[in-house]
């Protein structure tokens, strides 16, 4: 196999002048450049990108840190990403951290070690203080206190056109189906925006939040449908919630979108093969993958971001659920 | 920060015996191997991985290589892929091919770049000549007539049982719905198990195939349905083949499981909150991950594997189809 020697012996220049050609740094003449290029081509010469790693002491690797990638919204969210980071150049390592904190701070010790370029984080714990801003990181859904730039869809505006949405399909009295986070995340605007709106258009509405519905899922259930028998309409926090309700809803001889009208966030339904089809507040998943990427690539670069959070607009998607 | 030659001064040994120390590598006396590691704590050494693989020529870092991680079957077995990985102390590269062969070669030829451990390739393209026997590889689902590993469900009893199971519910006459391969793929063995025992059993059958289903869906569901208006039993070759058929018969004015009675293939369906729930032959992913992964790492450290085929075994889950 041709070593870089063997290049800079054929085009006729220093080692050092075909190394940044390869990388791309430091002046070289165009004709000189020419000649590294031929040579590189005639002998298929193949540079190591381990050692040039080991050089440049930086890899061409970015890491997505997410709860589960089996998950509807995180896979699709992973495809564009790794669609968007292989049109750079770049390649994605994989880290489900199922939530976990420990789990989390591990694969951040992890990539503090392996140098990689930046991380796309999308994570629901309280890991603040750990996280480290040496790495360049962009976060998705949750907005630190650091300088880490967030990337969410506009969910106050989710929220607004949800409330908006029941109410023109003849809702009376709604209510939004949710959970109170551990940490502050951007998913609590959802609430807030529906909670706005219903102000503003003069609807009366409930709220129902609950620490860790997953924890006691029957129970969270069936103490909604017991404690609001008059509502007839519900803005879950995603659409999991809005499908689980309605199963349970189901289960209590409540019919949707008869007797309640539905609207789920997030759009996870891509095939119209699976009922109910959910009315939903659709994600811009495939934006923000890329905006993501986009930004994180401009930080690892040292470049400064004019913003904290970037807002990606949503819109409604309706489904046989209202 | 700490060096390794720091730990190896408050050790009291050399630098090579740290090193050995850290990789596992080479002989280095119990009493040594604790002063070592009570140096490298004390110190809060980090061990540089990027020096590391320069130094080791490889890295722990296996290339997960599938049509699209936004597919239900793709992500739940990248999930547990990461998860057996993560387990033994190796990362996930992600690379999405699109079922594209030009960037599934893209991504091989990147592979031997980074001199990744290994790769395991979910791959329905003819790249056989193009696959290098170099890296270690197992293939999940396709066989390939080199010294490559496959790992799959059961395909053909996968395909007997969905047999048995439509005639247990009434069925008189079956037919298969699938479609031609490009290349030969261990999935075509669900028509053959499905045919093999519906002549052991001497019923009926029919079987449909079509060289690109997704080119003219409406084409491929609307001859279908013409061709073979006398079938009460649809054998799928995968979970949205069912779906989509579903769909379609409806149109159709047909009934499920009423006129016609349906089971598929893959088991997508983890939440029952979407209708119709499949009857579905369930694909062992979790335990094809963790296999996949477990041979992939023998081969890695050069061990020589017993199979060329490991299939594992697939159970019948009932649904609202049948």
């Amino acid at each position: 196999m041709a070593s870089i020697k063997d290049v800079a012996n054929l085009a006729g220049v220093a080692v050092g002048t075909v190394s940044r050609v390869i990388n791309n740094a430091g002046a070289v003449k165009p004709a000189t450049r020419a000649k590294v290029k031929a040579a590189i081509e005639q002998l298929n010469y193949v540079p190591d990108e381990v050692a040039r790693n080991f050089k440049m002491q930086k890899s061409k690797m970015i890491a997505l840190l997410l709860p589960s990638i089996w998950h509807p919204f995180f896979s699709e969210l992973a495809y564009y990403i790794e669609d968007e980071l292989d049109r750079e150049g770049y390649k994605l390592m994989l880290c489900n951290s199922g939530g976990k904190p420990e789990k989390e701070l591990y694969y951040f010790d992890m990539l503090k070690q392996n140098k990689v370029a930046g991380v796309v984080g999308i994570t629901y714990n309280d890991i603040e203080n750990s996280v480290s801003t040496d790495i360049p990181m962009i976060s998705i859904d949750r907005h630190f206190n650091k300088k880490i730039t967030c990337v969410t869809s506009d969910n106050f505006e989710g929220g607004r056109i949800a409330l908006r949405e029941l109410v023109k399909a003849g809702v009376k009295k709604p209510a939004f189906l949710g959970n109170v986070p551990f940490v502050y995340s951007e998913t609590m605007l959802r609430k807030e925006g529906f909670v706005h709106e219903a102000k503003i258009l003069g609807v009366p509405y409930e709220v129902y939040e609950e620490p860790d519905p997953l924890r006691d899922e029957d129970k969270y259930y069936s103490t909604f449908l017991n404690r609001y028998q008059d509502i007839d309409g519900v803005f879950a926090i995603t659409d999991m919630a809005a499908a689980k309700y309605i199963e349970k809803a189901k289960q209590a001889g409540i019919r949707v979108p008869e007797d309640v009208k539905v609207i789920g966030y997030d759009g996870i339904q891509d095939h119209p093969y699976f009922h109910p089809l959910l009315s939903t507040i659709r994600q811009p998943v495939e934006e923000m993958a890329r905006t993501a990427v986009r930004l994180l690539l401009k930080k690892a670069e040292g470049e400064t971001l004019d913003r904290e959070v970037y807002q990606i607009p949503v819109t409604y998607r309706a489904g046989e659920t209202t």
